[in-house]
This record gives structure tokens, sequence and C-alpha cells, in this order.
């Protein structure tokens, strides 16, 4: 995999996380490719669907395998823009992953390198190569904006009631 | 919450084992409790769905959304008859589950103490409490009667084989 198509790949996560913060969810974003076809992509749709499991990574999994018609997804590449949490880094184990490339570090539930590290865990049935950082500004400054927005709006809302109330 | 009425939902997890291994499922089930009311069951499916997320927990988390229209499933307990694997035991810290009560240890994938312990990782922003071992023997004598019998269908259509071929 060269560099250029690995960033194609990642643009389309990115493309999948801001469909999430057109809607209102945390943008993030996934894609999973086979043999140079997207299988599966997904994103973020917990506030949606008011279900903790449908992040994108759980959604792109899903739907690669109902495409490849298998849950062994061997030979596939995974991409999303945040460190996967624990839910997500253990499905990849599962499913057998090959490789999985992401955007921004998670600090609060990075499972795949940065709070604990499942991926490469040998004591698993299965390892899923990890390559960190590819369009990290990218993906990490849709969140940054996503989250300064939600502020703003509270601010917002805040300076209103008080006005509303004076 | 006393021994009977934990035993009790136990037996409700063990029977969706029971309908797990019916269909050739590895028999694991799980059933999710809020005040005194089942919110959600599920067996794993992994064959039957080619999925490799709906594992017997991922069923019942979901179900458990659907009943309660919340992704916060904060005073629900869940039984379920094997320890979790790191993606169940990630998807119980999303849902922010109280408690988790398990049948047998899982020596190959066990989340919850036996490989890693990621429900009391005080880093993550949700910690499980964890009750282990509720009705093993039963939890584990149907995974190896499972088992066995894999093995021995295997054996006999290797003689058969050998039969044919002789």
């Amino acid at each position: 995999m060269n560099q250029s198509e690995s960033e194609h790949y990642m643009d389309l996560a990115l493309e999948e996380a801001r469909a999430a913060g057109l809607i209102g969810e945390v943008p993030i974003g996934a894609v999973i490719v086979h043999d140079g076809q997207v299988v599966g992509r997904g994103h973020n749709l917990r506030e949606h669907s008011q279900d903790s499991t449908l992040h994108a990574e759980i959604l792109a999994i899903q739907e690669a395998c109902m495409t490849l018609g298998s849950w062994r997804l061997e030979d596939c590449d995974l991409y999303v823009t945040l460190e996967p949490c624990p839910m997500c880094a253990g499905a990849m184990i599962n499913s057998r992953i090959r490789r999985c490339y992401y955007g921004a570090p998670d600090p609060k539930a990075g499972a795949a390198g940065t709070l604990v590290d499942l991926l490469s865990d040998q004591r698993f049935n299965h390892q899923v190569e990890v390559v960190a950082g590819l369009k990290q500004a990218e993906a990490a400054g849709l969140l940054q904006n996503f989250f300064r927005g939600i502020r703003a709006k509270r601010k917002a809302a805040k300076k209103a009631r008080q006005e509303g109330s004076a």
C-alpha cells in the first residue's frame, strides 16, 4: 500500500466523519478496504440511533461482513479518523482485520496504543498491524471544530437565558 | 441484588446460551436487567449472521438501548455465561453498564480480569463492577459439551472418509 493510496482511503473516512458532523454526531468515520475495493463504510450514529454500539468502525465492519459474506475480514484494512476505543479494537481482533490506519490519537479511550494496546497483544488469537497518525491534523481538526461549535452554542444559550431572566 | 435473584437472571442467560447451541453456534448467552425487568437478551449469532460483531452481549445491549430508548444503560446489570471479550467489555463501558455478572472465565479472550481487565480500568470514563463465576460450572459445561460434540462429529467424519477410500 503506497502513501497516496492510504491517504485516499483516509480521505473517504474523513468524508464519513464529516457526514456524522453534519447531523450533529461526533465526527468520526471509517472505511474498510479489500483488494482495492471499499467493502464497508460507516460513521458514528450513537445519538441518532441511541445505540451505544453504533460507532463508525462497528458499522463499517458489519457492512464489510455483509459485502464479503463472511465474518472473517482477513485481508481487509480499516481506516478510521480517531484511534479506536476498546469495543472497536476488540471488533477488529474478532473480525481478523489485517491493518488499522487511524488519524488522531484518543487520550480518553484509545485502545491502539494510547491507553491500552489491544491490537498488538500477543495473547489474543489475532493481532492487527497499526499505522497511527495518517492525516492526523485533519481528523483532529474536525473534532476540535465540532466541540468548539458545541461550546459556542452552549455559551450563547446560557447568555440568552440570563438575558431572558434579567 | 440477592443471590437467588442474580441466579435467576443467569439462568435466563443460560437459556439464551442453549438457544445458540441448538442452532450450532458456540453456546453463549446474555441478558440485561433494569429495575427487575429484562430489557435485553441475546445469544451468539456469529456463524448464522456471518457478522463478527454479533456476540450475545452486543445483541443484548442493542436490544436494551432500544427498549429503554437510550444509549446510556446506567442502572442496568448484564449477565453473560462467558467472560466478555474486549469488544463486549468495551461495549459495556460505552453503554455505562453498572454491573457485569459472568459465568465461566475465558482464558483465550477474557477482558474482565483473565487476560486484560478493561472493566475496572480507572483511565476510562466508566467502570463496570464485576461479579465472576456465577453458575460457572453450568456455563462451562455447556461450552465443554458443545466442543466435545464438534470433536466427535469431526472424528466420525474422518473415519467415514477413511472407510470410504479403503
